[in-house]
């Protein structure tokens, strides 16, 4: 009897890359609004989304320090349960509802891969790196502060895509002003069959259903973001108008479950 | 319209881990022949697959230092399109007849990784290094003659879980010697839906089917394999009892198919 | 003429590794205190400086996560201007003075292998990784309470060498109390000239003497190392014999300044 | 008795970055020339050295995949002992003598970085890239024969820095015509002590001493090289105005001597 959620199914499921959920998540992140082309948004989009005109091109491009865990405080080993991630989100029409839609997502660690495609997350490698919070104060670390600023980073295959900074203005009294859109991703499987490379085994809408969410130390201020052009890459063609709100702050919060919205036809 | 075969789905595929089929490869590559224990074999075999007892335990593994490509040249950006990479086959039968099965592989490239999936290799990220044959003489670098050596190894998330080395004999005069059992492998796609976690979208056996193999520079003698323990991981079950063979070789193939050869339950 | 404190030596001094200090440190980190084999302990001593006898092989490992900066807000790019970093140091005698030597340092980043060397800190690469503290609750990460665990580990070419586990008994009141010993290293710089090679260009002891040293968010409890054993290492030859206090805190210091205490003779 | 060339020094010098030479290489590299603003060339020479007005701003991108041993066979520790390097050298004069001046050099490996440093390369981390040969034939991999193309890319710290691709044209009957000028470089230790950070304790002209050069299977044709602006770097102002001769050979040599050419004053 094999075990493991993920690859490589195996006798005790440990050397999986993730066992079954529940799967908790811990982290600090910075969040940026932009607003790109809206062309270039709708141009992105999946078969079952449209795009959300009043929102004229808006989407976040986010920052992760993220550290992970099963049921067996896996955190411990913080070489496998930790990663780093940058992913956008646009703004969308599901059915009419506003929803966001995930073209674009990078991350460091090959678990959080996998879990991102069982999510609809179209999961890049990347190296990703966010300015840190440290109790003591220096030069070298900036505090929860106004006119505080953090930055973060992303690149792929060595070429730079992402560059956003954060100035903090004031803390955020009432979290629920960070409240989300609920995101809606393709869940895409393709198969390598002769004659089939265009018919997924799996094709769907989805929605993530996180839980126990959790927000803490929010700042909010503004955001600046950058996205490079970059040989081939295609990211840049959401590169910013104008910028908005910028946040850092921690969050947490679980993962077990995922929706289906909408299946679409074998061909997408 | 949505273009790439993997993720993510964008205007013009290019982003995308991988575009569609054919994928064209060229490698240098380690194999290192051993038995492990037949009943840790038996153990890692998906349901469809029978332990193949006159085997008594044998397995290969190899190191492959990969380059790749698509149609239009991409091998001229050396940081994307190429990888390294380690794995096991383990002898085992389908249907009586005597195929080999991947228990465990590992890679350092992401669009390696999302085609692995897609033919049924559970691979998760490492570090692969293999010593390398330059034209010039050097003690530095080994050449194509008796008692040379050539060495492997393989790291994930900080501990090292396989070392091999090769000592070669003599140049294989008939590369058909090398002709290998057909990979089977198991192509699981779980899904996150509550309730679903053990009922995956995609649970079937398939056969890999390479075209256009061409085998060069190929030198037989010894080799030898280590697996040693590691925190969290299980492939030192597969530690070697003795060791045979080894191979040192350059190789090249198409993959642009895969063949199903036994769909199973949805609860695997 | 050209700038630079490290290399490269460039007309703006930009792309150098290093500008000329102050240099500004910032981290969270983690201390465990352990005994080694006091005869391995004085076997890793330079000339001039005596074993601790009375300190009876008393040593302690730390991991580091560090953001730094130069005067030009640096830490905004937090690609270049982070690292990690586990180094050891052991108690010795300075003339009869009790000092901390550093035998062994790892880090992931340039510009600090090149000011540690400028320190007499002997860093070598390695991936280091700590147990991060976020704000928000979750199982994912621990808080600031008694019971909970901060872990690190650190890997080099591949193989795990040192792992750690701190887990917090109570806050700590008087930081007074985690003054250290100054540290004296040995800094040392060969020469490749033929006839040289035991004859270096600078062979002396040096005092480091950090500068504004604050630490916050300071807890003590129990701390475990291991220091495993791995193939062209010498690291676990101090091995705990038995560990002691553990320290999970944070840490800043400003670094402009290092004091020749004793020079040494030409071949060391 | 403490061992090893470079830091850390132990009892056994087997986990210090490099025992005491000679040290062997071995490789696979590609050539490109090209011609800068001469102004910018001469901006980066040390004092000592003068313009080679002449060369009119010529230099020369490299791009190797290097394999290092000691005396004992460490090259069968590949993790350890390969290494990638991008590198610029420069035409210049010494005393009216045509030399090589390297302003600007990447590697991936420590034990390089260090050896570089006492050599007067000026190396920080990077991450290479170089286009493979593989004996066996696929479009993945460029044979030997006119119109083949090998690339090389080189980024730091997230940021493409470099890119070449060499046209092969011909084989090389003459390695003769591969001759290089001498290499001479800038040795300088920076001292930390405060007041003396601008007089370094090492300042001087060297001239590397390579011996036992083997150049094989060179090829000769067109090379192209790009060099990136990027934030916080500065190599981008030798940024090719025209490209010249591509190589793409093997070469094997050893290190274990240093020749000081010219002492410079202690402020450079």
């Amino acid at each position: 009897m094999l075990q493991g959620f993920h690859y490589p199914r195996t006798p005790g499921g440990i050397a999986s890359l993730n066992q079954a959920p529940p799967w908790h998540y811990s982290s600090d992140f910075l969040a940026i609004e932009f607003w790109a082309d809206p062309a270039q948004v709708a141009a992105l989009l999946p078969p079952g989304l449209a795009p959300d005109t009043q929102a004229n091109g808006r989407a976040v491009g986010y920052f992760y320090d993220w550290q992970f865990t099963g049921e067996h405080d896996e955190f411990l080993d913080p070489a496998r349960y930790q990663y780093r991630e940058f992913f956008i989100l646009v703004d969308a029409l599901l059915d009419g509802q506003p929803v966001s839609y995930c073209p674009y997502i990078f991350v460091d660690n090959d678990a959080a891969l996998a879990r991102g495609w069982s999510q609809g997350y179209p999961k890049r490698l990347g190296q990703v790196f966010q300015t840190r919070l440290h109790a003591a104060p220096s030069k070298a670390a900036p505090q929860l502060v106004a006119g505080a600023r953090f930055a973060g980073s992303m690149s792929a295959n060595g070429q730079r895509l992402a560059e956003g900074v954060v100035t903090l203005a004031q803390e955020l009294t009432n979290p629920a002003a960070l409240e989300q859109r609920p995101v809606v991703n393709l869940l895409y499987t393709p198969r390598l069959a002769a004659g089939q490379h265009d018919q997924p085994a799996v094709n769907e809408l989805v929605m993530n259903v996180p839980r126990d969410v959790h927000i803490a130390q929010a700042w909010v201020g503004q955001g600046t973001l950058r996205l490079p052009a970059a040989a081939g890459e295609e990211m840049s063609a959401l590169a910013p108008l104008r910028c908005g709100t910028g946040i850092r702050a921690s969050m947490s919060y679980i993962v077990d479950d995922l929706r289906t919205v909408k299946p679409l036809k074998p061909t997408a």
